[in-house]
């Protein structure tokens, strides 16, 4: 194998792939990063058996020469050096090249790497999906269905299902939902007809996956294919492809979960909230529950207090544009709300209470976007 | 104790404070921050009784008013929970008062923390120094003395003395050295005519307590004031108060252990030479050595090469602008021989071999300024 690449190209790849790659795998292999030269361009593959990534340099695109002088082949390289390396190098064209002893020589300028490599037909075979069950979805509507729902995923793993997002496609829309059984965030989103018949209507995604990805994807309104198998999912973009396994087992039925009526309903401006629970917050921080008390008062005042007996207290009233219903005491985790309200981008958000010991719902008051954060309550009343 | 004070400037004061508190103190009213009232401002106190702070917020400067309604006082606060309070409260303006049992209240807008504070009669009351053995240094200059020498202090307590910076006037010159005893850094700066008969002439201070100070210190050209007592040192600034204590005992004589002579002498451009030594040591980074070799070579070359049998070896030719003298091979500390190439400004550096096995020397080429860098090479060879 030997090739000359330009090395911006070269550490974008690196670092898209390094995100599979982990020095705490079982199989020593996989801490590799495999290389792959062929005449169309340069292909880099990193994996840790849950989530693989492929990212490929074309030779040429849009007129840009990116790699030269191909001599196709293939070579496995210890992963943990090779951002470092590559970042470092002098010159902008990185000479690379392997024999058949899987010595690896990487020159730039002066510079010469000589490292030790590994046969590239010892790396396991990528699974190769049939993308005929296949729909597509901007790219930044991708990451933000991830950013407003991956959060909630449970970080336990007594219930695996539950470290996933539940994806569904019903009724001609698509569905993402997590939940840690303390609160739940999903979002819903319209697709077009040709879904219509997608045999996988009902998957789950390991959150950890769902989060590399999101941290890959630049954003961007271009699209994104999505293909689903049996127990496998495949995100493609032009020159990446990032397969993740699937999770096994029912999840849970959540829409029951979801009070019907309400009777306290206020709206309320998103960011004045968060930054009032922060603050709230502030003095619990270090305690597991890190609760804060929510009082709906007169005049559309909302009262937030927290109190820690060693530190202090904190009280704080937020004006609200409007407070309907019951009134209420309630309390709930500061960092469950802060995750939800930071999760809906509406200039103002409204939250249907059913009580002090019911579930709560926090949606944007706008409902151009089908977003809906639950949250349950503290018993502390 | 009262007053309405500049978010702005508290978190300032806050900030620098906050350097010198410790939660792991055995004193525990140390954990504290000290916060006094007085008619011509507040101010602000930390300390972990090696190094105390204290940081003065003017009631009113050119003209801009930052402190109001003083009602004199004072009382400590958990410091802990303090900095985070302060940047998150919502308006700019922020009322501070305290009642007779200690209790604090932080009022900005609609937010109220109310905070268990403690007696500041508790709080222990730093020395004040006599200011006579005083002298002025540019907080600039001040700054580039630390940053090129404190990082070769020793970071072992096997030789106490030896993690301090020792600073020597003599010959009308003042002298920041520091060594670990593999390497030494050195800078030495003439002085006006004021410091003769300056009684404190060899002093040692804590390189943690200058590292500290320099993090405190913005830059600028304005003067910083430098008193010396037996066992402290005090800096001072016109709102910053910064005390250290001094190490006890006899710093070694370092002036004997730099060669006189030299055999190899190269001159070359510091950042290729740095860039060449970091690529050189990028696989040998968790090797506890880190070593790298260097050959002088025909037509101004050197050779930098390291090899990890493991990984690979890196080889890289650099072009010198001169190299005179013996034929040298050589080997040492990639991270020592960085530490000092950051500490040297100049554009080129000098280096002064004696042999494979005698320290060398790394200056600035242009002598402008008076740094000397020295390491002890590693015998491989």
């Amino acid at each position: 194998m030997k090739f000359t690449i330009q090395r911006d190209q070269l550490m974008n790849g690196v670092q898209d792939v390094m995100k599979a790659i982990s020095s705490r795998t079982t199989i020593p292999i996989l801490s590799g990063m495999k290389m792959e030269a062929t005449a169309e361009g340069i292909k880099l593959t990193g994996s840790d058996s849950d989530i693989s990534i492929e990212s490929f340099i074309p030779k040429e695109e849009d007129g840009i020469v990116y790699v030269e002088g191909i001599e196709p082949g293939s070579i496995v390289l210890h992963a943990k050096y090779v951002p470092d390396i590559v970042r470092k190098l002098p010159e902008q064209m990185v000479e690379i090249e392997s024999d058949e002893n899987f010595n690896v020589t990487v020159r730039s300028g002066n510079a010469e790497f000589h490292l030790n490599g590994q046969d590239a037909q010892e790396y396991p075979l990528l699974p190769k999906l049939h993308t005929e069950n296949s729909f597509e979805l901007p790219i930044d509507l991708l990451k933000d269905l991830i950013r407003q729902t991956a959060f909630a995923v449970s970080t336990s793993e007594n219930r695996p299902i539950l470290t996933g997002v539940n994806i569904k496609l019903e009724d001609g829309k698509i569905e993402f939902v997590a939940t840690d059984s303390h609160r739940l965030a999903s979002r819903k989103i319209p697709v077009n007809g040709e879904m219509k018949g997608f045999p996988y209507s009902n998957i789950v995604i390991p959150g950890k996956s769902l989060n590399e990805l999101n941290k890959i994807l630049e954003d961007s309104e271009d699209k994104i294919m999505i293909s689903v198998t049996e127990n496998q999912i495949l995100f493609r973009t032009k020159h990446l492809y990032f397969l993740s396994r699937l999770l096994d087992g029912n999840y849970p039925e959540t829409s029951r979960l979801i009070p019907e009526q309400s009777k306290t309903n206020v709206v309320i401006g998103t960011k004045e909230l968060l930054n009032s629970i922060d603050r709230a917050s502030l003095l619990a921080k270090e305690h597991r529950n890190n609760v804060v008390k929510l009082v709906t008062k007169e005049s559309n005042q909302l009262e937030i207090t927290s109190n820690s007996p060693e530190v202090g207290k904190v009280m704080e009233e937020v004006t609200a544009d409007s407070i309907e219903g019951e009134e209420l005491k309630i309390s709930f985790s500061a960092r469950y709300m802060m995750d939800a309200l930071k999760a809906i981008e509406s200039e103002k958000v409204s939250i249907q209470f059913t009580g002090a010991m019911r579930p709560f719902l926090i949606r944007p008051a706008d409902e151009r976007e089908e977003i809906l954060q639950l949250i349950l309550p503290v018993r502390t009343y």
